[in-house]
């Protein structure tokens, strides 16, 4: 137990050194060398990240790897603050990857707006708990406010029933989760609860478990349907929420890349038909991970309305788009879900870690209660009574700040600029002749991939066997210019694997395209397909 | 759908606005605004904290929540960033809760050490997501060393083990996680996944589901055991995974105000007893929230070994003792146990949201890998592979810069304050004739209660049900003394409920006090202790 490492060090951890870093300095030159240390943080990582356009990767992974093996702790201070902050801006910065460069359009990370770091600091500093009132209250209260906006943003009720909702302390419009993982996890844990009410000595899912409330409603199995593009973390509170990953049934795409609307209806029927499968629900997706795509959600919630089946939307990457008044029209139909996860660290540009999840119905998230002797004591205004996370930060100060700052319309601005530049993006690749363009944008992510024109030829007349060979070897070309180009360092694109048409039956590998970065020109887009086909011809010719 | 509000306002958001936030300024007078405005986050909310001493309760919560009922987005920008950081300064900061306050003992949020505020920052202007090494590098290998510098904490396994496992991308020896609460839940999560073994069509629980792993294995009951003490979050646990809240079945302490050892072997007895149940877990507490006791570790480590039962032990509170060379003995055991749930946000004074579980098996998460196609592929050092949350901030880099400006024995001084603090409030306690001790403190918790003399005496000599009727007294006067101190808005202790004596039939409240802050001296305990007898005369009085 407790292997603590002693080596002399000429810093000491006494009681003195210690009232110091809890007690800020009070005197002039004290209280500058705080501001310094700030000033560092905010310009000396910024002169790295101008310096390293790109990605960075100076050092192998292996090599990084050997630099940290030691694993004991130091017992006395190995470093004052000042240089540590030196070490992270001289050692950790230059090898960590610079999602804030406008080449990097790989993942869903990308820059944040600079006040965003005074906002986390000013969230760190007030070190709030808003998991209750006692350890935060005006943030519970501005909390539950900023949760009926975007309630409001998303479901658009009148006015009473935000005046009745927004304070209310026995209802939830929704809540902060630490992202759209636990935010779907969430909604899928009311959506199941909810699909099995009392029923004799059975009285909830949450209390007694799957097994009696499976027993108790003769049932033996329970899924939830989504598309083949839905993010894995369906599939993971699947397994979590214990009705088993393999019962979150993917359900193919049609020509639009959304989900098969025919399959699945047939797939319910089918499902349905025992009486003995039980649908949670049905989620549409606002913004696949991999194409961006959005399902028919108005469709989606016909299908779920009939039925009487939880409609959830994963909207945690397009959920901002409503900003957006010139493309929300792309959502329509949200409004009608039961609930709709969005993320804050997508396109909010909050840092991470933060997502949320609202339910249309104020009374939904009853399902999940869970009270203490200590905390969270009933009709309390304490938010942990139900969320999935316990103890929090205050993101809503930060969501709230944003929004204050920007305004709907600056969020508007890069929404449409995201979708704009994907557009211009994807006509690009289209009159490039080595490139071939797999999935179009409806927001501003897009898939591609280099085909020499010579197999371009070839693929237009094979069969599916013959197509299958030739794709493995563009698989091959593929994942190679992706790896020399995010090793160069200069620009960042992703891969994954999708099917060319929805009839074949193999994946292809396919770049991935998310343009989420204000900063991302088309000039600087020219610039990283430039790169690919250099890079494509320099292989060909190696 | 999208409720946006249109009002006329000085501030525009156009193209260039966004720009100039998210290209940091480059000329000197605007890097000197910027840095003026943290500047202001360091010292503005500094300065308040220190003239409002004392949780701050000026305003009433129906009152303040009157103010926060507009849930309309505004279209263009309302404030500049100086004048949100000025707002949230005047008008958010003095309607929060000073937690910072050495007067604040009440629950496990305190002062932080002013670094953190910097490294937060650091976090959030890197913004790097360690879900995957395409948007961490570095940090995911920094993440991966502190793991193993934690788990050899914890298990203290030797030089060579941690040499094989510290960069190991097959295996893991933990994860950070966004709190205690998902610690558990993943803790729990694998030990439920890894009590279902394949059993002819059945795979596993995580593929399959609850019902089908019941069914295979003819079960009809799956339970974890654990003291009354337990948090919440265990039952919370239970509801999610899907055995149920009810099956987190509560053992009764014994005078230790511990897990009752001979009544936990009696329910294990009578829970195999069919052979039908299985016990996933049981859980030993390291700092039980409410009373700080440790359950006795060695004897429930026999206990599970003998029986092939996991063993969790949750060490949110505790944990960081181990650092402490004079009393990390009381939680030896620690180190047999198959997974620990260690927070950063509470004694490593880290701020909120960042917990940790660590598996003494590093092949013991393979039970909850997830992979995709655009992240986490096999094989890769994604740490996103194995955790229950999705995207996330890299506190890894907090926790390891914070113990290299600490040094092990920065935060034993904190540690050792605490409890030495609590034991002398202890006796203070005692001291006093209107105070009784309820529990005796065995880390930095304790509880007490306010009782008149006379009563004292009554309690001794009669029967439990006239001890029920006079308790019920007591605890009216307690939860006035708590709610009239706490709205004095000089010092805050909390309240909770629990049994006098562990043969009683009903629980009484009782104030709990949480001696974390290096602030909360001896002195600022008497005048807490003074505050509550004036306010219990006033009571009697008026």
């Amino acid at each position: 137990m407790a292997r603590i490492k002693d080596t002399p060090s000429s810093l000491v951890a006494d009681w003195k050194t210690l009232h110091r870093v809890f007690i800020r300095p009070e005197d002039e030159s004290s209280r500058e060398t705080l501001v310094k240390y700030m000033e560092q943080i905010l310009f000396g990582l910024h002169d790295f990240l101008n310096q390293h356009v790109g990605v960075t990767e100076e050092i192998s992974l292996i090599k990084l790897a050997e630099e940290y093996t030691d694993t004991e702790i130091n017992k006395d201070p190995q470093k004052k603050l000042a240089d540590v902050i030196k070490d992270i801006i001289d050692e950790i910065a230059p090898r960590a990857v610079n999602v804030a460069s406008p080449y990097f359009v790989g993942h869903m990370t990308s820059a944040i707006p600079f006040f965003m770091v005074h906002l986390k600091a000013i969230t760190a500093a007030l070190n709030q708990n808003v998991i209750k009132l006692e350890t935060s209250k005006v943030l519970s209260v501005l909390e539950k406010q900023i949760l009926a906006k975007m309630h409001r943003m998303i479901f658009d009720f009148n006015e009473p029933f935000y005046l009745e909702h927004v304070q209310n302390t026995e209802t939830s419009l929704g809540v902060f989760t630490t992202g759209g993982t636990t935010a779907n996890l969430t909604a899928l844990w009311v959506a199941r609860n909810k699909s099995f009410p009392p029923k004799g000595n059975f009285e909830s899912l949450e209390k007694n478990g799957f097994f009696e409330a499976m027993t108790a409603h003769d049932l033996e199995r329970t899924v939830v349907l989504v598309s083949k593009r839905g993010h894995y973390s369906l599939r993971k509170a699947g397994g979590i929420l214990g009705f088993g990953n393999q019962n979150v049934i993917p359900i193919d795409v049609d020509d639009n890349r959304s989900i098969d609307l025919i399959k699945l209806e047939s797939k319910i029927q089918e499902l349905q038909a025992t009486g003995r499968t039980k649908i949670i629900a049905i989620i549409g997706i606002a913004g696949a991970t991999e194409t961006g795509i959005i399902d028919p959600l108005p469709k989606l919630a016909d299908i779920c309305e009939a039925r009487g089946i939880h409609f959830h939307v994963d909207a945690a990457w397009g959920g901002p788009v409503l900003l957006s008044e010139k493309y929300r029209h792309l959502l329509k139909g949200i409004e009608r879900a039961d609930s709709v996860t969005i993320d804050c660290h997508k396109q909010f540009y909050m840092p991470m870690t933060a997502g949320m999840v609202y339910f249309k119905d104020p009374k939904a998230m009853d399902h999940i209660v869970y009270h203490s002797s200590y905390v969270n004591r009933p009709g309390s205004v304490d938010l942990g009574i139900k969320t999935l996370e316990g103890s929090r930060e205050a993101n809503s100060l930060i969501l709230d700040s944003a929004l204050k700052i920007m305004g709907s319309k600056g969020y508007a601005l890069m929404i449409d600029h995201g979708i704009e530049t994907a557009l211009h993006f994807s006509k690009m690749i289209r009159q490039r002749r080595l490139f071939q363009l797999i999935t179009t944008p409806q927001l501003n992510i897009l898939t591609y991939r280099v085909v020499p024109l010579d197999m371009q030829e070839k693929l237009k007349t094979t069969d599916q066997k013959e197509r299958q060979r030739l794709d493995a070897i563009l698989d091959d070309i593929n994942i190679k210019i992706q790896r020399l180009q995010r090793e160069a360092g200069k620009s960042f694109v992703s891969r994954t694997r999708l099917k060319y048409s929805p009839t074949d039956d193999h994946n292809i590998v396919v770049l991935r395209s998310v343009i989420m970065n204000p900063m991302t020109s088309v000039e600087i887009l020219e610039d990283i397909l430039d790169e690919q086909e250099t890079i494509f011809h320099d292989l060909m010719t190696s």
